[in-house]
């Protein structure tokens, strides 16, 4: 991985690098001197990109800087102020309703100063100059699931694909602050990624199990939608899926008008939908590992149906006879032709050079795995050829 | 507003204008010689372009000219006869049913006679030629919603746009006799109408409160049809929405196949489909002024989304920023995205040049109002720029 | 009706035509010597396609070879093994748990040898080259639904269509073994049946009452898809609709890539969805004349559609006069245009030389047959004129 850091004050796009935020210390005095919130304890007490302050002040005045939320009240909300100097802290709102009057003491050693936007690279070179973009952010401080979620599966899903011998695309993961940073991205990678990528995904949200998320780029239809909305249709458990409409993420940047990325996000519980998100409940005990296994083998799955799809041709007219060749049962009765059977004709039936692999799982409900394994069966037989992609 | 009369035998496409009916008076008496049913009280007594008659008869000789409703046993049928002679009388069923034996005398005075068809003309000129045409029909006697109510909205409408001191499109006004009346529209004015008009509505059936309906034009998708479900669904309260297989008025003519005009029909309950239909109960009560005036304001609307709706393209790659802009929270917290931020992000990353103002409202379930003010104010903001339109 | 014989070891496509299949008598005597299991009594109680064999062995032994069907313990099953040499019995599993240990004696008088593959072919010319093909099988011993009743209907059809004095096409009907013989007969016609066909089906399971089926084609939306689901449409009863992923037949080859003929099928309740499908249950209890002669009406009727179908054009611009031509009531009053006036309205509303009859009687929930004399009528009003088509 390549770390990149981008000065304060570089344009991208509408946008600039704004400055850094560097903070120290952060805490609230009650009137009789103790200290009731402190950054030291959870970062989360202060509102992100806040201002230095270092004054007393009433409990009135200072409740025009405080952050809580009255029906989830013993968590910590995460609040963060990127483009209006303003300072703030949050705490729970039992805690905040139990203030009592007099004059606090509120100190914030922060500094906002000419730095620089980091983010990581990864480029995993494949036979095709065209590529998988793989994006997730990095700017969320103590959230589990969204974010550091995202990272993770990005983090191993490298190390996956670069222990393969041969990969068919390149891949491009990038891990960089949300929104700023895809914009900073893409203003340097422009011209190349509207030419390479065929296919995209943001990560984000992979690490609770209570459901499979996906939303749809805004070009609705392409690879990468085809591709994730085939595997969400083969997974277990509850399958939500979301138009770019409900979008939020990185891909607001992605496929923005003019951009045109077909990017998608792979998600469990979406953000925004689930009631830890954006407080300080939103942590360990929200994630398990084997949910973060699951949503790695799924992103996993995803790439092997990409690298997989092609569009395929039968080699002979009518059916090709699958008994001599030991794909079909020799003996016709009842239900001689469901499952396995089913879908190898299905895919022969339908690979007339007009429907790529996975249109044909989703049309004919076919689980992309269980496909892949079929295809190679038929390609080894020599009755299916794929047609010439521009790979 | 222009009136013009056209001559009865003019030729209108396929028919011709019939002879004008005059009628003075028309009675029934009963066998003691008291008037039962009488055109002075209430002119849906006579079956529309009888014939004169004047002579007594049986009641069974007379039964075969009466119409009633026995499902309606208290209402008058409004009942026609525009292209075969003959003469009838229409009453209560209960009436009906109570009529003794004896003789009894009819009187019907009334004349056929080469006179003219009628109809009024508004033309606002706007500042392109193109046009939309607002069309309504003056045939039916003392029915107040069916009809009554679409000409007291054509006429409001033309008032209030008489009123705007800028008119992107000139809009075309017809009060006219329903079928024959908008066949000889066509007849005179077919070339320059397929020509120039992008939108029509029929109003009609616009003064109860109970729905919202709309029907389709037969091409289905036409601006005005877009236009039209656009504010529909926007509205409160139930909405009903028809296809071309429903129409039953000027839409037959103007939607007919070689005329292909875009003309959807804007109503509330639609003709038919209430009680009181086509009988004496469609009069004051049915109709309310409070249902008229949301009536206009739904049609005003529509108007409104027409003239305002335009295929907008952003100008910058990747989001804008809008709070530098004053048009976003500058505090990200748990929904600080919703509402109205939504909606102008949804406009800006729907405004490729490929979907117009409509489209997006369409998709995105965005109120048409705001989403012109919000147009407006991106404009403004030098953030969107229209694309060339054919005006 | 023309009789082939195609040689075995003839090349169909990627298959060969089989050795025939000559059975003289089969059976299982019991330990006691008692004939348990006789061909002559039911001709499924062997494995179809069984090779020969005569010996004594135990139950176990036995057992290997025995089929029976332990959900539907009183059925026989039909159980065939064209393309791998085996041998094998079939018995109700009340039989087959009901068998002592002991020493069984089997005897099968087979013989596969080089013999011929048969098939019928009738063909029927019409105005025009372009042909409706009607394909059934004749494979499937003592099996009463599927199949006599297929060959049972295509045999009715084609004398009745041989009775008409004025065929718009040329009618193809094949009675063949299916697979093989639809390989088979595609391999000899190909290039004829792919420049001439415009419609085609597999007439199947048409002698139970308990439903209306069709299967779509790979094309879905051909002449023969949309008039068989023009005509299923107006049908009473269920109607079940089936894609061509749920295909099981002829179709299978006649819609492979590269062949890709407009074949769907039409069926009552389809193959392998009743219970007893493939058993000895499929007899001549499950089929009735009276279910028989509707689908024979059924079949008829969409032949009538296909004949009739045409893209028609109004000849007058607006709604012509119709009352004037005695087609229209002349009196209006409410619902004074329903049924069949209003049928007549939506045909000549939508007939803008863009939808085809079947387009509109499905767009407009008409009845096909009500439509065809519609049409009738208004052609011979001149009100309607057919656009050329390339017959």
């Amino acid at each position: 991985m390549q770390i990149h850091e981008i000065p304060t004050g570089t344009q991208a796009m509408d946008w600039q690098v704004p400055k850094e935020w560097r903070i120290d210390e952060a805490w609230i005095e009650d009137p009789t001197g103790r200290r009731i919130v402190d950054f030291a304890e959870n970062n989360l007490h202060v509102v992100g990109y806040s201002e230095p302050v270092d004054r007393k002040m009433t409990l009135d005045e200072l409740q025009e800087h405080l952050h809580s939320l009255p029906e989830q009240p013993d968590a910590i909300p995460y609040v963060t102020s990127y483009y209006k100097r303003r300072w703030g802290f949050c705490m729970p709102h039992t805690q905040r309703c139990r203030l009592p009057q007099g004059i606090y003491r509120v100190r914030i050693d922060s500094e906002l100063f000419d730095g620089s936007l980091t983010y990581g690279e990864c480029i995993l070179p494949g036979q095709s100059k065209r590529e998988v973009l793989i994006s997730t952010y990095v700017c969320h401080p103590s959230m589990a699931n969204n974010e550091l979620s995202g990272p993770v599966i990005a983090t191993a899903l490298a190390e996956e694909l670069a222990g393969w011998n041969q990969r068919r695309y390149t891949y491009r993961f990038v891990w960089i602050p949300e929104t700023i940073g895809s914009l900073v991205y893409l203003s340097r990678h422009l011209e190349h990624l509207r030419e390479y990528v065929v296919a995209g995904y943001v990560l984000t949200c992979l690490g609770d199990g209570r459901a499979w998320s996906f939303l749809r780029s805004r070009q609705a239809n392409s690879l990468a939608d085809r591709a994730a909305a085939c595997v969400m249709a083969a997974r277990e458990g509850e399958v939500r899926e979301y138009t770019f409409l409900d979008r939020g993420s990185d891909e607001r940047q992605y496929c923005a008008p003019g951009v045109d990325l077909p990017v998608a996000s792979l998600m469990r519980s979406k953000y925004g939908t689930y009631p830890e998100y954006h407080t300080s409940l939103d942590n360990l005990e929200l994630v398990s590992p084997e949910s973060l296994q699951q949503s790695f083998e799924m992103v996993r799955q995803v790439i092997r149906l990409i690298e997989g799809n092609k569009t395929w041709k039968t080699n002979c007219l009518g059916e090709p006879q699958l008994g001599r060749r030991g794909l079909y049962p020799t003996l016709s009765a009842k239900d001689s032709c469901d499952g396995e059977v089913r879908d190898m004709m299905n895919i022969l039936a339908y690979s007339d050079g007009s429907a790529d692999l996975i249109d044909i799982c989703t049309m004919g409900q076919i689980d992309p795995d269980v496909a892949l394994a079929i295809v190679s069966r038929l390609a080894d037989a020599e009755l299916l050829t794929p047609l010439d992609s521009p790979d």
